[in-house]
């Protein structure tokens, strides 16, 4: 059966199907237990989440499903910055922000203990899954995560980060395909070198760690989810996916973009994070790649264009918002998660069985 | 039986495994032979070949296989270009001709017939299978190759290009992703706009195309093959895979440098035709880069960088020559064509049963 594997019994779960922990409010408690009522494994995205919003939501999904369910978060990065970077990244951004009348300055309100706290969460919720991204956790914090029996998945975009994760001790790991909306998760080495597609990765990741591979990047329907597990996957992992289903918390407009935009309009572009991401292209990713090499990195900058991606929802802007979206948009659809997962899960039975 | 559809009944084929028509002396007829006496579909890779050679060529594989085959040609361009960009072209490349003691200059000899003539070759030979890679054939040219049974292949990097190539007429369409080594099929739009990964790309394209479709880029063995067929492809053309095969034509060097490269290691570069082609990162590669914006377009710079690469194998210096590879390089094998082919169909009955 392809839906019988060590990672479907080791998160005991039906169906190898992965909700992706998207940042930014896309991934409502809704949504997440929608995914893991259907027998795959919601992710809440927890990554720029306070623990007070993080706790309210897990107390939420745990109302909404007895299942188990994943919480998404982020090794945490702590660059320099100086005021003249500050300076100029401000500057770079001011028409934006005259443009949305903005008048309050961006604060930076770094909190460095904020890793640590969000930690402290899933351990005192018991989560059932923790999933990390842009790096590898700690063999002791893993340690204390195994102590408590929650299983945990790293994020690799080439084989050496997937061999980095194994030796660290996750449980299994999500290989991220260049086709992948959202941030890169890579964390060792060139950006550049690590947009390897996900036909490509897959194969080459699986033949060199001995953990279940989650395969991640371009996955929109039960063909991808199947292509994954023949090649040697044991699940897929999807977000653009998801971000445009009924309960996905994502903007109206970035769900609309999704909807209609083509394979061949998402760019990768740092002008909203500091951070490389896969999104649509539009007027703020135009404008600002002038001043991509010299902007701040993340999450600097994505705490200094906060305010104008936030304010350009509200005018319904979506030319200055960030419009994540992986290479596979013509599959995107317009309806519950909950009837997305009974379809897709019929059609790879249809698949399956050639 | 995953083996049996459309297209292996249009091409006469047992295994929808197609050996890609890579140019420059790789795709020796023995190669060609070796691949289509297995069931599959070699093709003579013609793009660069002067008309006499491609008869002998097409005669030699004649002698060697009564099934099926293919040839592959390049729809011409004819770019313009000043003296003074071929001039600071050749003043770019003057020091790697020095350190390879070249003194003649390069010659432009430009034949602006050699496509008709090859397509006479096509015609006269009635080879079995024709595909064509930079552009689209008109609906005249395509009528003639059909009043002689020619089956004709189109290539595509986009969906829009997909959809062209089925208005042109031809009878299928190879989708090529990003992860694919060597050139682009890119025609129509920007180059960066149609780097989308093959498990984004294929659905895409059979959602938006009657006609059957082939899948390109990165796929490597039977899981790919399988993968690609469940993605919706009814066969996979496969370029890097046989580069490194006993049969192939590619120079030693280029061989041995794809067996010893991993998947984060080649680059999209333009530097040595004039059209951008994902090979294993070098130093020419590496010190041309910072004139990439400014060369002359394909032909031009591929006749202008001819010697050096030429010159360059013969010194074996492989870090001056074009190493194409695709992103997944570490399933690279060095073994017959023949025994690859056995090897990798019983891999896909294994695969396929589960």
């Amino acid at each position: 059966m392809w839906n019988e594997n060590n990672l479907t019994q080791m998160l005991k779960i039906n169906y190898p199907i992965i909700q992706a922990g998207m940042a930014g409010g896309v991934t409502t408690p809704e949504l997440v237990a929608a995914v893991s009522n259907a027998g795959g494994l919601g992710t809440l995205g927890a990554g720029y989440m306070s623990p007070e919003k993080m706790s309210q939501a897990i107390v939420e999904i745990k109302k909404q499903t007895t299942k188990p369910f994943a919480v998404n978060v982020f090794i945490p990065e702590y660059p320099e910055v100086t005021d003249e970077e500050l300076l100029n990244a401000n500057q770079s951004l001011r028409a934006f922000r005259e443009e949305l009348q903005l008048t309050t300055k961006p604060t930076l309100n770094q909190d460095d203990l904020l890793f640590e706290r969000q930690m402290e969460v899933i351990l005192n919720h018991e989560v059932p899954v923790c999933s990390f991204t842009f790096g590898v956790p700690s063999k002791e914090r893993l340690h204390v995560l195994k102590e408590k029996k929650i299983i945990t998945i790293g994020t690799a975009t080439t084989v050496n980060e997937a061999v980095l994760n194994e030796e660290s001790g996750v449980d299994m790991i999500v290989a991220q395909g260049s086709e992948a909306g959202g941030h890169r998760g890579t964390f060792h080495g060139a950006f550049e070198a690590s947009m390897i597609g996900t036909m490509s990765l897959i194969p080459q990741v699986v033949d060199q760690v001995s953990i279940p591979v989650i395969a991640a990047g371009g996955i929109m329907d039960g063909r991808g989810i199947f292509a994954s597990l023949v090649l040697g996957a044991q699940a897929a992992q999807l977000g653009t996916a998801f971000v445009t289903s009924l309960e996905s918390g994502a903007k109206e407009q970035h769900k609309e973009a999704i909807l209609n935009t083509t394979e061949d309009q998402t760019v990768m572009t740092s002008v909203f994070s500091g951070k490389p991401a896969r999104g649509i292209q539009n007027q703020f990713s135009k404008k600002m790649k002038e001043h991509e090499g010299t902007l701040p990195g993340y999450p600097i900058l994505n705490a200094l264009t906060q305010d104008i991606r936030k304010e350009a929802a509200k005018r319904n802007r979506p030319e200055l918002m960030s419009l994540w979206c992986g290479q596979n948009p013509r599959l995107s659809q317009k309806q519950s998660a909950t009837e997305w997962m009974v379809e897709t899960i019929a059609q790879i039975e249809r698949v399956s069985n050639g």
